[in-house]
């Protein structure tokens, strides 16, 4: 089977245009504009960058977006007190976690405070369980992202053999789970996978490549 | 690789003593038997053997056991009433929802009334979310019995590539995230996958076969 390489500029540029739409309209419709509140505790490099991103994503769109920032030092109950604030907030319409948290901090307490209607990156319980369920949910990013190139390339799994490398809960599972909603037998390799190499392609007509994560 | 026929009936009678000694634990401390109630909607014959057999374990093991039985035609509302009431029940410490449920009621969201602690089928999206996420849950019961299994015969799968036929929500997806949470890379073949005579056992140290869902 021959490969072909996706350019995803024209869809990454459309869907900036329909969210744009989107964002114009939720403004007349509620007088303010759609809100995005993310919660960053302590320093981490590749955060700070998918931070910085958000920002300049919401800014494109016509978002609000406001970047909470808090000391490393922070207690997981101050931190919950916070995210609780958010949930009540009805000017915050998404709250973005980012990850990793300290690790005095325990994320799945803290991640299942969030409202599941406000918990847009799907990191809760409430959200996990039904992508798992095959429910509608929040699906976190990566598995959103390559569900959206699926359907802009017109290509259907239904049938195919696909790999996923990583097992990651923000990558590898949803993606699988993405992929066999959309009916493909799906392989799950992870740092303990003893033939990955052998594994990766001859038998999976997909494969998408994650962090190994245990 | 040669097979080994594994005699489940010692581990069986192991658990039912270790489940006997702990119902009457509960008894001393709680001046009660712990409950379960079993919600029956309509008449499914595959429901009904399954809801006898759990009348008759509960009774050899000491545990009370109320079953609700309601008319085919019950509604929506009515049955999350019966479902919030028993969430509210201090007597109660387990509900079992018999599924199918009529077709006119939805399931997740009668599932998802009940409140994650009492939902011992695991079949609610908090359950089945802390499932996928690796965190602590209740695991329906396929699963939960194929890690007694693999744990009294001091099998590891780490490493290994387990084949699991079937994806449904009860049977195929929680024993493959179980699986993978032994460190097996896993692979979930059903209904579209092409080649299921051929994946099954060649690269498969294990197989667990269940029904086809889609």
């Amino acid at each position: 089977m021959s490969a072909t390489i996706y350019d995803s500029k024209p869809l990454a540029a459309r869907m900036a245009e329909e969210l744009r739409a989107e964002a114009a309209q939720f403004r007349k419709r509620h007088h303010r504009p759609a809100r995005v509140a993310q919660l960053v505790a302590g320093h981490d490099a590749a955060a700070e960058v998918y931070s910085r991103q958000l920002v300049r994503s919401c800014r494109a769109i016509g978002l609000g977006c406001a970047t909470l920032a808090y000391p490393f030092e922070i207690e997981e109950e101050e931190l919950r007190a916070e995210v609780a604030a958010l949930n009540d907030d009805a000017n915050t319409d998404g709250v973005v976690l980012l990850l990793p948290l300290p690790a005095h901090i325990r994320q799945r307490i803290v991640t299942d405070d969030l409202r599941p209607e406000k918990d847009v990156d799907g990191l809760g319980s409430r959200n996990a369980g039904n992508l798992l369920l095959g429910f509608p949910s929040f699906i976190p990013s990566t598995a959103d992202a390559m569900l959206a190139v699926l359907r802009d390339a017109d290509l259907s799994v239904a049938g195919s053999n696909a790999v996923v490398v990583g097992r990651s809960n923000i990558g590898g599972k949803p993606v699988a789970l993405v992929l066999l909603r959309q009916n493909a037998t799906i392989t799950i390799c992870h740092s303990y996978t003893q033939d990955l190499q052998e594994r990766r392609y001859p038998r999976g007509e997909y494969g998408t490549a994650g962090q190994y994560h245990c």
